[in-house]
């Protein structure tokens, strides 16, 4: 598998002076994706079969199979999407509320004015239930099988590198770093994310994303960052 | 079920004035447990049937069924068993080597000696990779059956409730606390312990459990506390 085509197809989405053959192509591959989603998230990734999601998507089998090789290759493609549209909503957030609060020569924001903007970033993100209990089964397969594993490894370490970037240049703006490493502490941030969609599953906590990590995330970035 | 009278138990073990039906008892369950651990490590807990937990134990079915209804509340007293072993082995590891370095009246200790004390006390857990692995398939099993999810649910917390009183305590000797809310920094640092598991599984990273701990707990808990 080819992850620089799958990401260059996803990311850069349908151009105009793509051919009509292959605009037709992306539409037909987003509508497998889209339809896969679905099916992963209500029958689970395993039980999901490739007929099912084919026929979800309006296509046959034989059209499923001319896009992706397998079940495991569409969930990378999804993995790409996913990454692509989140990556973009976190930079949408910085500069839309960060921005605006930080010049060139902006002195450092205080305490009240990081957890706003941060609440305001955490407000455009998609909420992310249904993506996070497909993914960590998705995790669970793989953890199982080694020849998914090491490409699961790949399109996570690379999501987790992109959005550390983004992170530290947001904090670099706002005149704070982070104390311990900045990956890991991104990562921390991120399963503390995840274990409270887990804990909300459970519990049958209606909030949305939003607001349940309205009162988590901004602590403990702050908690894990000094001022410059 | 009555999670009082499993946790009983397995916390007492057994005692020497417990009827030698009662004995008897205690040991079936615990070869039952044993066996049902790994079982589901290997076949993974959803594959895993009765029947084959029973066998491999060396019990038929009806044995099964006399000292648990389901699959599901065997693993509820896996879930107690390995709460009851791990507190202990961090309260151990407290009592043998923070306890020394601090008396009742004794100054804050500097952050190597947090460092070498955090690593020294993680080397008395238990490798859990396997169980790290088993509890993410039963969660993910919970999050797709309210039927389970608020056992589950339960049993997470107690572990989380109980795992920060020894933390916070031990803190309070070394005359630290937490900068954030306590329980939320518990769960934090536990995360990171479950994701590094899920990174070394996929990476085939050979390190231990406490090689690759050792790199990462001592300074998240150094960035998440401060001297009293």
């Amino acid at each position: 598998m080819d992850s620089t085509t799958l990401s260059d197809g996803v990311a850069s989405g349908v151009a105009e002076d793509i051919p009509a053959e292959s605009a037709r192509r992306q539409r037909t591959r987003a509508r497998l994706l889209d339809a896969a989603f679905d099916v992963f998230a209500e029958q689970g990734v395993r039980a999901a079969s490739v007929e099912t999601i084919a026929e979800a998507a309006g296509f046959t089998r034989g059209a499923f199979y001319s896009n992706f090789s397998s079940k495991e290759e569409l969930f990378f493609a999804l993995m790409e999407r996913e990454k692509t549209m989140r990556l973009e909503q976190l930079n949408t957030g910085v500069a839309q509320f960060l921005a605006p609060l930080v010049g060139p020569d902006g002195a450092g924001l205080d305490d009240d004015d990081v957890l706003q903007t941060i609440t305001h970033i955490l407000e455009l993100q998609s909420d992310d239930r249904r993506w996070w209990l497909v993914q960590a089964e998705f995790q669970l397969m793989a953890l199982r099988d080694h020849t998914i594993a090491a490409d699961y490894l790949r399109y996570h370490d690379e999501f987790f590198s992109d959005l550390t970037e983004i992170v530290v240049a947001a904090l670099d703006s706002a005149r704070r770093r982070f104390t311990i490493d900045p990956e890991e502490a991104v990562r921390v941030i991120a399963e503390l994310c995840a274990s409270g969609e887990a804990r909300a599953v459970l519990a049958g906590d209606e909030r949305t994303f939003t607001e349940r990590l309205s009162e988590s995330v901004p602590a403990i970035l702050l908690a894990l960052t000094e001022r410059v």
